[in-house]
């Protein structure tokens, strides 16, 4: 029923947490609060725990910890906490948390985490989130943070056609590039997110509340914070493309399958493509002041997307010239300071 | 919540269907059809698809496949059979299934063996099945095939105590021993039973079945298969203490964690030692003409144990003198011929 996308420049190579842009640069504390604030707040105890006794979570994404183990804590502590200020009558649910991602995942080591005092139910479900991995009305609450960023794939077959209009040579990503290149990004990230919420609309109990926590960039601006690794990248490989260690092809036909979103790009799916969901909150958080990415965190996140499309000589070659480079890539250019985290809370309401 | 035991002889070391008195002995299809006429005779559809839309199955100690994917299959499609029969007018549920075996297991692998086509959603549980692992009355169906017959532990401090009646020196197993030996094992499966059937009592919907699939001894005999592997070992392991190659107290502290239960015995169990479970049905599969085991199943089978009780050395020689003497183990001891399978479908009944 779950099937893998065939070919999937992600699968194997890396894991969506692997990424820089997210890992490294905001920790889970930064945004423990809002989702005790979130769960205190917008929690409704009447959708839950009347069809079933257990509340049920899914991290969707999840990686190998430890930030998965950390969330779920407090997401379960949190739900408890509600339910012991709300008096309910039926008492505190047991819980189920499913741990998600693809099944490239190491769910070996995630296992091997978990902490022996969790006040939960755990399994691991493997499959990628963009179709369906659960029951119909099986979810209680939904997390998924700093994954949705990565696509399954990147709109090949416009970005590398010479003859269309979003024929996007000389460049890796969507930075910088011209209009039809970001819509066309826009519009794969569109289409993925549907198929996440569409799956999810099936998934959970009327009612049921989604947190996203998505790396994206301030409105009406181009450069997620992650431009700083990307423009460097960039340069370097068509520099290796101008000495001939890689035709310049092969480096045209290079796309990074991430797209950063703005609120506003977000707001417009959630409300316009989809059916069901209520946006209950949505803010925005000032990714903490960047530090230079160290190139061993840049060969985990991208070192098998380059290794994949160029070969190992190749991708060895980029990210050595990226370790020797970055005493000059802070602040390279000042517009990259808008990378934001968009926090953002969904109601699903059974129509 | 689900604690690891913290000292389990097996864990880590091998898993419960590398154990060639049941893997390669006896394979799925010659219960298949058992399986079928179970669910077909026994499945009352009134218990289920009230309280959830998905039906839920259990595959407790499942290993990495393909046995479980093939077991779990056939279950689904036989109670979507049962559902088609029945006309309910709730229509054919969709499936959830959980794959659960100990921590250690090779989550990983089973994972990357689900085949694309399958009809159900799929979650890995990890985590011994004595203690809870799923919320209450969340599970209609669970299926535990070869696996009880491993004990979490010996009874160490009656078979190791020089003092104790049960102390069982010159044998590897309670074959051959005195009664108080094989009371103390007898004790301690009956102590593991107790545990799993009341952590299941919790879990089961009311009307809940649960399939076990146990490798025994018939009636009155004291002999499973399995004789054929410990009795030469055990004479292995005695010479080589003989020859001084191991002392002979390492070899009498040895015990292997396993109990073949007779069907008599299974039976005393689930009706005096558990609350709300009924046995609707116990038959007994003679086991397949047993081969002689091949060292390499012998070695992934009790290799483990034999290097975590003995070291490399000692496990290594004992394994290359199985393998010489091969050729003179078969049919050593007509009485050898008991071994059986026992299939035995019990249904929960909330009280």
């Amino acid at each position: 029923m779950q099937v893998e996308p065939e070919s999937d420049a992600m699968a194997g190579e890396h894991s969506v947490s692997e990424d820089p842009s997210s890992q490294s640069a905001m920790q889970f504390g930064e945004y423990k609060d809002s989702l005790v604030a979130t769960i205190s707040q917008h929690l409704d105890l009447k959708h839950h725990c009347t069809s079933s006794a257990a509340y049920r979570i899914a991290d969707l994404g999840c990686f190998v910890g430890p930030h998965t183990l950390d969330a779920m804590r407090t997401i379960t502590e949190a739900v408890k906490d509600k339910y012991k200020a709300g008096g309910q009558s039926f008492g505190i649910p047991e819980f189920f948390v499913y741990f998600n991602d693809r099944v490239t995942n190491d769910f070996n080591a995630l296992f091997a985490k978990f902490p022996e005092d969790r006040q939960y139910f755990a399994a691991g479900v493997p499959g990628s989130f963009h179709g369906r991995l659960f029951p119909k009305a099986s979810l209680d609450f939904v997390y998924c943070s700093k994954a949705v960023h990565w696509l399954s794939k990147v709109p090949e077959e416009e970005l590398t056609d010479p003859n269309s209009a979003a024929y996007n040579p000389d460049r890796i990503s969507y930075i910088n590039a011209p209009t039809a290149v970001c819509d066309a990004y826009l519009g794969q990230f569109t289409k993925e997110m549907e198929s996440l919420l569409s799956a999810r609309a099936q998934e959970l109990v009327h009612g049921g509340l989604m947190v996203l926590v998505i790396p994206g960039r301030a409105n009406g601006t181009q450069y997620p914070s992650v431009s700083q690794v990307f423009m460097p990248l960039e340069t370097i490989l068509l520099d290796l493309a101008k000495e001939g260690m890689v035709s310049k092809n092969k480096v045209d036909l290079f796309n990074v399958p991430m797209y950063f979103p703005s609120p506003e790009e977000l707001k417009n799916i959630i409300i316009q493509k989809t059916v069901g969901f209520e946006i209950v909150e949505l803010s925005t958080f000032t990714r903490s002041s960047l530090p230079v990415f160290p190139t061993e965190v840049l060969r985990g996140a991208y070192g098998g997307l380059l290794t994949k499309h160029f070969g190992t000589e190749v991708a060895e070659q980029a990210l050595d010239r990226y370790e020797k480079e970055i005493p000059t890539l802070r602040l390279r250019n000042p517009a990259e300071g808008n990378g934001v985290f968009i926090y953002v809370t969904i109601k699903f309401k059974k129509s």
